[in-house]
């Protein structure tokens, strides 16, 4: 009992990662992790999309500094890129997809690695580049890009924590 | 290590409660474990409004079966009622609210007590009435309802989780 806080206390958004590959048991215990999120009425609408390859990585990486406007790796050198999706037609797809990227974050700093959400998955998905990429792997269906949880090996101490707002919490007694 | 793993994989949606009022140093784990989720660009858009008062928390329910249809307590009899808000100003505010939902839930399983997302508080906090009831408690600022997470302790084992879906999981190798 209290790990699981000193877990959610202890993470933070890594932006700086080596380049060695995550061992692929490691990846499929942080996804396990994901798909036990909960979803509205247990309809389990997102999937987890786990990019390891090396040509597939970069390319969402190039998409998703296209739409930022830049030339820079968005996925800050990580190796592994953990795209969740959720199906638009369950009415609870976005908040359902979100609450499986934490579970994917806080799995990661479990085991000792490093994460961070990366947006613009909604725009690299609609485009019609990103529909391609599903269609090629088998992925069929009206689905949303949620965020990438990219994942690796910090390659430096991250930043300390900001401090919590003041009025993040309020009281009704 | 490991243990977080374990605590999002037994995490159940409870959906019955006794009535007995969780200690406030409980509520404020939990809270506090809220306030650690990450945000886009570290804006932390959400808020998060502790109830424990009877009569507010009475109010919201009635209000919540109003919009559902009904008039049962979509609180499943749980005594403490957490509401998570997010400033709409904020591109990524609905993802924010999300993330911090996800973390009440698990740090409630943490702390050995039950919980359940329970939704329609985006139209609660859109009708006049939540509006009001935010002024009330001196909240000002144009936040949308994201989620309520009802805490307490269950009255009965939860149902087993459901099967995960088949394809949960894609791997691009």
């Amino acid at each position: 009992m209290g790990e699981t806080l000193q877990i959610i206390r202890e993470r933070r958004s890594v932006r700086s990662y080596k380049p060695d590959m995550v061992p692929e048991e490691l990846i499929r215990k942080v996804t396990e992790a994901g798909t036990w999120a909960p979803s509205g009425m247990g309809r389990q609408p997102a999937i987890i999309l786990a990019v390891t390859n090396r040509e597939l990585r970069d390319r969402l990486s190039r998409m998703n500094a296209e739409i930022m406007g830049t030339d820079t790796d968005p996925f800050y050198g990580a190796p592994v890129v953990l795209v969740v999706l959720a199906d638009k037609n369950v009415p609870t797809y976005l908040y359902d997809g979100t609450l499986v990227m934490e579970n994917l974050m806080l799995a990661a700093q479990d085991l000792g690695l490093g994460s961070c959400w990366i947006h613009r998955a909604k725009e690299e998905f609609e485009s019609a580049e990103g529909k391609e990429i599903l269609r090629s792997l088998g992925i069929e269906g009206d689905y949303e890009g949620i965020g990438h949880c990219v994942l690796g090996y910090p390659d430096k101490e991250p930043k300390q924590a900001a401090e919590r707002k003041a009025s993040y919490v309020y009281f009704a007694k």
